[in-house]
This record gives C-alpha cells, structure tokens and sequence, in this order.
C-alpha cells in the first residue's frame, strides 16, 4: 500500500522594506510548500527575491500568494474590488512573482490566495474560476490552492487544476472553513500537530465540536505567528509519525 | 537604395484609477511602438490590461515602461534606491506587463525606462547594464530602449540589445540629453515635427545652438502632453513626406 | 418672511499629483461650499494647500472630505476598517488638512465624509456617532454633513452639529439614498437644476418614481463630472430664480 | 552651580499596519522625549493614537517625526521633492498628528525629522528655514530639533525655537554628522552610553579620531535598533551617573 502523502505549505515573503515579518529560514526547514506574497498586500520586489532564494535553498516549492493591495490592512480587509479588476490584480501580482521566480531558476508551482482576498473567492465560485481562467491565459498553468469548498469544486469542474488545502494553525466553523486571526498568536505546537494529523487523515473538528471531511491535499501553518517555527517542526515530525511522507504536490493532476 | 526606417514611441497606460491621462485610441493612430507604464510609478493592472488592447488593436508594438515606485512623483523624482533594489523593482514591473500582454495574446518587445529611472541609468552605466542583465536572467531578452548615452554604449557592449531613442518634444542639452518638464505643456505640433524629421536624420540642435549627433532609432513623444495627438499626427506625417517609413524596429540584431 | 437659505457644495482638491481632476477655479464661481479630499482617496499636501487658496479666493467655505485610504479605488471601494481605525483615519486626515487651512488662515468649517465611507457610516449610527465624538475629542466642533439619515439623526441626537445634504446629480433610491456612480458622466444641467430646486425645497423623487421628503439645509453637485462647472451654474441659477439664498450654512446651530 | 540638563529623544510609533517595529514601552520608561511617525514614512493613525497614548502614560514628551512618504525606503532614501513640496508635506503630517495629540490631550511639544528628510534639512539651510516658517504659519509654535549645523543656526538666527541634537548610537563624521545605518544593528550598550556622556558634555570623536565640538541639547537613541531598550537603559543610567538630569527641553527658549 502507497505512502500517503501530504504537503505543508506556509505562507512566506510577508517582511516588506523596513519591516521583517516571519523566520523564513527557519521555517523552511520544515514546510514542503511556500506562497509567497507579490507585494500587494506584503512583500516588495526585493523580499520576494530574499524568499524565492531561501525557498530554493531549502528545496521548498514555491508558490505565489497575492492578496489585495492594501498593506495597511495585511490583505485581511475585504475591499468591494470588481471581478474584473481582482482578475487582473492577480495576473498582475503572479507576473511579477514569475519574473523574480525566472531570474532565480526556481519554477512558479501554484497560487494560493492570500487573507480577504482567499475568503471572497471561497464565497465566490465566478470569482474563483475567472481568476484561475485568467491566470491559465497568461500561461500559468498552475493549480489554485484554496480551502476546500464550491468554489474551487467549480474550478476544478473547469477542467483546470486545484489542490484544496486548509490551515490546521487556525480554527474551523462549521462549514469546514478557517475562522481568520487578524494578527495571529502563539499557539501549542502539539495541539496544532494533532489538528494537522487529523486534518491530513481527511477530517476536522469544528468549533461546536462536530467531526467533518476535511478532503485537503495540503495543510497551512501561518508563518507569522510567533512561534510559527516550533508549531511547522512539531506538525512536521507528527505527520512523519503518523506515516505521512512531507512533499509538494505533483504531479498537479 | 533601402527606404530608411524610424520608430515613433509615446508613453501610454499612464492612467491611474479614476484619474485619466492621455488620449491612447488617439496616439495610437499615429505611432509605432507604446511604453506602458506598470503600476509603479502610473498604472493599474486593469489600466495596463486597456492599454495593452488598445495597442493590440492599433497594430502598435508594446514595449514595458517601469519607473520608481512614487505615483505622488509620477516617477519623475530621483529616489536613492541601492543598485540590487532597482533592478528587482525594474524585473517585477516588467514581469507583471509581460503576463498581462500574454493574457491577451501581445508580445511584449522592448523596454524603456521612464522618467528619473530613465535619467540614473543614462548617467550610471553600471546600472543600467545591471537592469538589462536583470531582465534578461528573467527571460526578458529585449532590446533596451534608451538615449544614446555611454550607458547604452555599454550595455551593447555587453552584448545585449539596445534601440537608441530620444524625445523630440523636449529640448537637448549639449550633452544630447532631453531636458525633462515635469508636467508637458502644450506645444507647436510643426516645430517638434521639424525636430523629428532632423532627429530621425540623425542629428540634433541643443539649447545652445550646437548641432551635435543623435544616432537613434525611435524619436518619442509624450502621451500626457495636452495635445498629444496633434503632436504625433505631425510627426509622422512629416516623417513619412522626408521619406522615412514609420515602424517598430525589428528584428532587434 | 425671511428668504430661504441653501448651501450649494461640491466635492474638491481630488487631483493627486501629475493627475488632475476637476476644475476647482470654474466651480467655486458657483458653489457655497466646497469639501477638499484630505489625501487618502485623493489629494496630496501640495494639491490640498492649491483647493484651499482657491477657496479662499472665491469666497467658499472649507470642509474636510476624509474617505478611505484607496487612491487606486479613489475611496469608492468599501473596505472592511475596524470602527476605531475608521475614526483614527478620519482624525488623521482632518488634522492634516486643518493645518494646511491654519497656515492659510482658512477657517475649516464643517466635514463630509467621501464616497464609501460616506456609504458606511450613513448605514451604521454607531460609526457615525464615533467619527463625530472622535473629531470633537480632537477639537474639530465641526458639523458632520451627510445624508440625512437615521445615522445622521443619531448624531445629531448626542448634541453633535449636523448638516443634512444630498447630491442632485445622482438618482435617489426609495430610501432617500443617492445611486452611487464610481465614474460620473456628464449630465443635462437644467435636469440638475431642476432636481436641486426641488430637493432645496424638502423633496425628492426616488428611482421608483415615488416622491419622498428629503429635509436638507445643502445640495451637492460632483466636481468630477466632465460638465460640473455648467451643471454647478444652472443648479446656482435655478436655485436663486425660484427665490433661495445659496449660501454656507452658520452658525452651525 | 545649577544640575546640567539633558533631553533623551527616541524615534518611536514606527509600527506599520501588521508590521511591529520596536518596542515603545519599554523604550519609554528610559527616554525623555519621543518623536512620533506620522504615516508617511512609518506608522499609521492607530499606531500613531496608540504609540500617543504610551507616551502620555509613561510621562514622555512627545514631539513629530515626519518623512518622506515613502514607506518601502521607510524615510530613509533622498527623494529629489520640491521644496514646496517637502514643506506641504511636513505641515500635513505634523497637523495629522496634532490632532491625535489633541484627542488624546497631549500637548505637542517639538518637530524632529527623520532619515533623508533630516539630511536634506540639515544640508539645506532654505529648506529647514522654509519648514520650520511653514509650521510656525500653520500655528506649531515648535522647536525644530536637528543636528548642530549651519542650517539649524539659520532657523535659530530667523527667531525660530530650535533644539540642537544628535545620535549618539551612530558614528560622526569630521562634520559632526551622523552616518546613517539603513538597518540598525544591535550596538554595546556601554559604548553608545560613554558616547551620550560626552555628547551631553559637549564634545564628540569621529571617525578619524578628531574630537570636536557637539553643542547639543539632545540625545537620540534609535528605537529601531534590536537592543533598543537596553541602550537606552545604559544612557539613561550613565547621563545620571555623570550627574546629569535628563529631562525634555522646557521652556523651549
């Protein structure tokens, strides 16, 4: 019987100018998978050549992760964005990553949304498959990472690629979807690696305490809560316990 | 005896949100190849997006047209940005133009610098080399299109493609240098014609009244010149009457 | 019997930089009261200081116009801010505009908030109620001007000087609130002027065709509309043929 | 004999959005005054409010700290701005914060500017002149609080309150200046604290070993730095250990 496997993605390249945000070295050593953001709502084009070089370094996927272009606000604020403008923000923000990604030698792997901008396409089914289709006409062939939901059970019915995942560092309402902590704190690592086991098993716990299927691909630590690498090292070294193999997801298909 | 050929360019997709600037639909009747700005220093993804059709429906060639990252300047104001921070700043702005024209089906062709971008690569060689080797590490192996300066010389030179071009609507210095307005005013649509026709003949007269070389091979007018249009009509009309066939210089070699 | 009085206000200082919109000189021919963008949806220092010398000079009363930091979105967007942001926001940009009016000798002499902001506290009493009590903590003893809504009563209600207005150049739904345009387009002038006759005298027809009360003390006229300054004279024209004062409203009380 | 007196002054609500930056209260309890960010080169209106509000608490003068606006250099990069510009700018942001102080009921007690604005002033005798009238026009009656030099004399000698300072965590130059570090690292507390001894005594060494005159009423020590607090405890401790008392500078005259 096959090794089940799983990815653990994090989220990196939130630092921006001045302003150092998360250990991406540290938390490299124990993720298969990095989104990282295309200086929207994080991340300026020097930061996001910093994390795309520490990502090769420590044989870590790359992904990217745009969100809304709001930095005061993180990305975690909804903004009334048109459909047409998002598209075209995303492609914009992917673009960007991809050249820095080219100039590096290291291949873009996926898109996952970031904060508000992840919440209005996991409500937005339209919304998600434009984006997807308009990252597919500028050639980016890339499977969309998003919680597990109708909107990306439609882009997968597009024809186009998708790995559902969710955060196992965040709580879940009753519709299996991440309850957001807008400026997360430190957290026990053991009780974030046990979520991750189960999560990763295919189920998850919710607030008001009901089991539900959980049908992810990859499981998300925050890479800025403050001991973001203590909680990606203990859900690493559970999964691994638990007989999952840690590694990217590919082929796509 | 071969017709002699000139590229006319003009800046474009320099709107910003709900602030229009320049009449593209209008210049795009008249020129050969468009600048279009990305998002630093004027632009929106979804104003790149328009402009990229509008050229694509105008036959125009599309060119990118990075600038500091500094919309109060509009890009026309040094910043003492280091050397590694121009060059990513320059790679993600042309990554991002360049998924935007290939979601629509345009090759993107060249790149021109804007403003005071434009003016520290013309005086700093070691910069401007450094952006064209940036670039191309990022498979953007396009001609860099800049005054004919010792910092085009060199990255010539170094082996990489170069169009030397400069603006007819500004005044020379001795140096060849454009004289850069802030904010262009309006001017006699015959008299920078003459200028075009001289320029594009390889010669040009400075404010001191020397007339000194000006080996280019695109002569540029300004889109947000308030009769922009007019001045590009002009040009090319008096252009094609000395004998010159108006077009995008291709092949690059 | 004493004439009737109406302020006539337009919205001002939204240029931003090398962009220009609106023409301050040629509206404040024609309007009572003119609110200047205070840099985040629009505006710059340099372009805020220009809005209140033209005011001054034609005699108009200065408010502050905060909205939300989004210049992309020009403070048409609703962005999910936190109740105390949005005031620490709106106390921020008072201030910086209330210095730039000191050092002009201006007074400041009301505020109306812009567009998505103006949209969110019309629809929550507790944020208008907070934004007002925060500029008056502040020292702004200013009147709020908005829509006259139940959020306006509540201000008002604390003991908070308020001003009901609307704009007549935009449609009036059933609840008495205007139809946002984001890119407002030119407009029959007399049609303006006619709705701004009949709202100056208490009221307005909605787009269902119902007639509605509509108790304000100033009308509005949008000076990003292409012919603002024809519409802000034929409203003015109107407005004193069928007998008013158009003048600011003071005292405040 | 009358005890010397001595101002410490600390950079501070240098915070941004999501991004942390410091560590105020702790700095607070060993300073004297604080010069406050006012959103354009860090902070935001509610990290402006809250860094305010620990000022009051811990009985620290607080003073303005304005910048470029630029937010990706975090101030600390010469933008070539107009000088109208850069007084318009200054006044802006200084009266953003006045208005935070007055909502909170602290008094405004000094303007200090950071980074290259600092070095544009200080080289730039107009320019400080120019800034320091722009905010006494605009009612702050404040003292500008600069590094000893020629252009600092000028606002003195125009009648203008001024307060002579310098950083004492940071090298001089034979000129007196300070070198800027973009990033500061972690210093030896008892160096910096030696150095603010002979600072406060008057007298300052270069880098070429040359020993000059530092007649400066303040001392800075940079918040931003990773032992902030424990350089700014060593300063306190050795300034009174030497038998000064530190304290703000009042009456500014």
């Amino acid at each position: 019987m096959a090794t089940p496997q799983i990815d653990v993605n994090a989220d990196a390249g939130e630092s921006f100018g001045r302003w150092p945000l998360g250990d991406e070295v540290g938390l490299f050593a124990f993720v298969s998978s990095a989104n990282i953001a295309c200086g929207h709502h994080a991340g300026d084009p020097s930061t996001m050549r910093a994390a795309v070089q520490a990502a090769r370094g420590a044989g870590v996927a790359v992904g990217a992760h745009p969100g809304y272009d709001d930095k005061a606000g993180f990305g975690r604020r909804a903004i009334a964005m048109s459909l047409a403008e998002t598209v075209d923000s995303v492609v914009y923000q992917v673009g960007a990553l991809a050249a820095i990604c080219a100039s590096e030698g290291v291949p873009l792997r996926h898109v996952k949304p970031h904060g508000a901008l992840m919440g209005a396409m996991c409500r937005d089914p339209e919304l998600a498959l434009a984006i997807a289709t308009g990252l597919r006409s500028a050639g980016f062939d890339l499977p969309m990472m998003m919680a597990p939901t109708p909107a990306l059970d439609a882009v997968g019915a597009a024809g186009l690629p998708v790995i559902p995942e969710n955060a196992v560092d965040l709580d879940f309402d009753d519709d299996g979807i991440n309850i957001i902590e807008p400026r997360p704190a430190a957290k026990d690592p053991e009780l974030v690696a046990e979520t991750a086991v189960m999560v990763a098993s295919g189920r998850a716990s919710t607030v008001s305490g009901r089991s539900i299927a959980m049908p992810v691909r990859s499981v998300c630590v925050h890479g800025d809560r403050p001991n973001a690498v203590a909680i990606a090292a203990a859900v690493t070294r559970a999964l691994a316990a638990a007989g999952f193999e840690v590694r990217s997801v590919e082929p796509w298909t």
